[in-house]
């Protein structure tokens, strides 16, 4: 069960007008579920989107970026988004490339537009290859499936280990207009033992430029699913894409100035953050979510890797699972994250309101008893000020217990 | 139980000529045992040290480097090492300094030199103040103690986590003459859950000129302790100082070029490699151990990363823990480590005689009954061949189990 989450319901997931979505089975590795979903998406429309910097990236991410660039190059609407659970399709080589390109083939002939305006996500077991005949099979029944008020039905078939569906919507009044962001996700940790990926799709109507949306897409992965970590591992397949529309009866947003543009940012960063923390919190055996904020950076690079030394240390993640106030090991983490200029002596943190470490050493006022009453919640936030500038960073992250290694020890057998 | 580790015997471990080790009694932690070690050298003898790169560094290691510095640049002798169990003195600001030196000077008084002529190691719980005055008390008797054969039960002395004692000896013949290479470690990971730390102490009655003995040490380190890793976690303690009392009755040892320096250098290699493989052996939890080389990069440190990406990954060694040929996970782990200019395609990787990927794909030959064989076995050689240069490295991890969460939830409480 989820940390803290209460997943959404189909009626949560508010319709953005220009985006149908529909789900199919493929029996692609489950023979009990719709594993493939097709996004749809009006004439119009135009997407942004960040993937994995694993070197060995799966041929749908090869591929999404190839059509993304040539969207951009030719000015092509983006129209659809075809997604497949339960095979990764990475580690494939040339079959798999073809196998995406075929599949994108099939929904650019059901749509009628250009296979380089269709892109493409796979998450599931990584290094066999993707019986694409059978994604190719399901496709026109997804289509025919396709509605508004699909997201919910598409969060669930795109789930591999998630324990539960992910899916978050805002909606703000830009110009007395209703705008509306929605956004799904996939994901137990940045990488799924077999089922590889962290995958996220986010849609709105607003109409943002295509160069406008480009950049405020990967800030806002920065701050969201650049920020979650479960395992430390970063997927071959990580996708996050989102769309406008351009649906919503306002005028055009097309500058970083316009006023507008920090609502419907700040709407779309909601939902991304909403649904990286929900990742976190349905980490693979996870109990506890954690928030690390490190602050007094010289910059944001590392007050970065510092909050990923901590949130990627298995022993203060073992501390957290049994709610031992066992403090060193933060404090050796940090150790490690630390540049080499570094001085502890300007160095504090504070677990919730408890300041455990003071200026390099133990906190005159710590208790082991507020410690441990801190570790004993199921939400704990780690704040740590490295004393030399104005840089933060903000990562959740979720504790390492007997189930994670459970999950990852037992699942694909 | 360690993986495929036969423990050293009070009689397996060979005297150094000029070294004598005494163990006591300081009940630092636990009641029931010797936790403090004295080792006292002869006058003439020299000694070199690499400590964890840690930014926060216990107070042994900042006192051991200072008085390191101190000897070389006094041309003092190295007469003592002074190590308790049971507490790290790391995270403990001014107080741990004067802890540690209030614990050489004693040493000193015992031994009759000066303070700077005198190491400190401490393992054991971190930012908790050690009971400085109950190792004083225990020295006198550890001095008492001390013996030639002295280093097993030193051995035994220094354990926290470790299930076994861990030592091993070398005895080589110089120029007719016999020349001894014994060596003591502690660790069941680079960073032990509350008992932090890696500790290593070697000595050998080779006539090594001290600033020979520095470089060796360092290159040394390098291809023993510092490619052994359970956790990733780098403790606040860890240390290796390696002594030369020069009892040899050979004529001293003072270049490179010295056809001599070699055969001291690899016994002294050959003693660091096994205490390091005892510890990855002895890892917390573990129940496989794995040798990860790299070959075919560009330089020693991109094959370095690579090698430590899948030594640290949870998915990979959880799979190991599982038996199960899940190879993509491997395949992921070495996208995560590479330089953002490798190629995928020229590289391959083995699971010991099995080739699994060729050349960026699974290979034709790939059978997964093949890799099920492999994943069986208790000792497994993961061997990945970058395709770009001739630098290689080496590490030894070992797998991540269900005990190895018990371990560390469990441990302090």
């Amino acid at each position: 069960m989820p940390v803290n989450y209460a997943p959404p319901t189909a009626d949560s997931l508010l319709p953005v007008p220009g985006i149908a979505l529909g789900t199919a089975a493929a029996k692609i590795r489950k023979r009990d579920r719709d594993d493939v979903v097709l996004v749809v998406a009006d004439d119009g429309t135009v997407a942004s989107g960040v993937f994995t910097q694993n070197r060995f990236c799966a041929a749908p991410v090869m591929v999404s970026r190839e059509h993304l660039a040539a969207q951009r190059a030719r000015h092509l609407d983006f129209r659809a988004l075809v997604i497949n659970a339960g095979n990764a399709n990475a580690g494939t080589g040339e079959a798999g490339l073809a196998a995406t390109r075929a599949s994108c083939a099939e929904v650019a002939r059901l749509a009628g537009c250009e296979a380089a305006q269709v892109l493409a996500y796979s998450t599931g077991v990584i290094m066999e290859p993707l019986p694409v005949e059978r994604v190719v099979a399901a496709l026109p029944a997804a289509r025919d499936a396709a509605r508004a008020d699909g997201w919910f039905a598409a969060a669930n078939a795109i789930m591999t280990t998630d324990t539960v569906p992910k899916g978050a919507s805002r909606r703000i009044s830009i110009d007395g207009a209703s705008v509306t962001v929605t956004g799904i996700a996939k994901g137990a940790g940045m990488i799924h033992p077999d089922m590889a990926t962290m995958l996220a799709f986010a849609a709105t109507d607003a109409p943002i430029a295509a160069s406008l949306l480009d950049a405020l897409t990967r800030e806002i992965a920065d701050v969201s699913f650049n920020g979650a970590t479960v395992d430390g591992d970063t997927s071959t397949n990580d996708s996050f894409v989102v769309a406008a529309t351009h649906h919503a009866r306002i005028a055009p947003i097309t500058a970083r100035s316009d006023p507008r543009c920090a609502a419907i940012r700040n709407a779309i960063e909601e939902v991304a953050i909403d649904l990286a923390q929900a990742i976190v919190r349905d980490g693979e055996g996870a109990t506890k979510f954690i928030a690390i904020r490190v602050e007094g950076g010289r910059d944001a690079d590392e007050s970065r890797r510092i909050a990923f030394a901590i949130a990627h240390s298995p022993l203060v993640k073992t501390a957290f699972f049994a709610s031992d106030p066992n403090l060193g090991r933060i404090v050796c983490a940090i150790g490690n994250g630390a540049p080499r200029d570094l001085a502890p002596d300007n160095v504090s943190f504070w677990l919730d309101d408890v300041l455990v470490v003071d200026r390099g050493g133990r906190a005159a006022t710590y208790a082991e008893a507020d410690g441990q009453r801190v570790m004993q919640q199921r939400e704990i936030t780690i704040r740590v000020d490295l004393g030399r500038g104005d840089a933060r960073a903000t990562v959740w992250t979720c504790d390492f217990s007997h189930d994670y290694v459970s999950i990852n020890a037992d699942y694909r057998s």
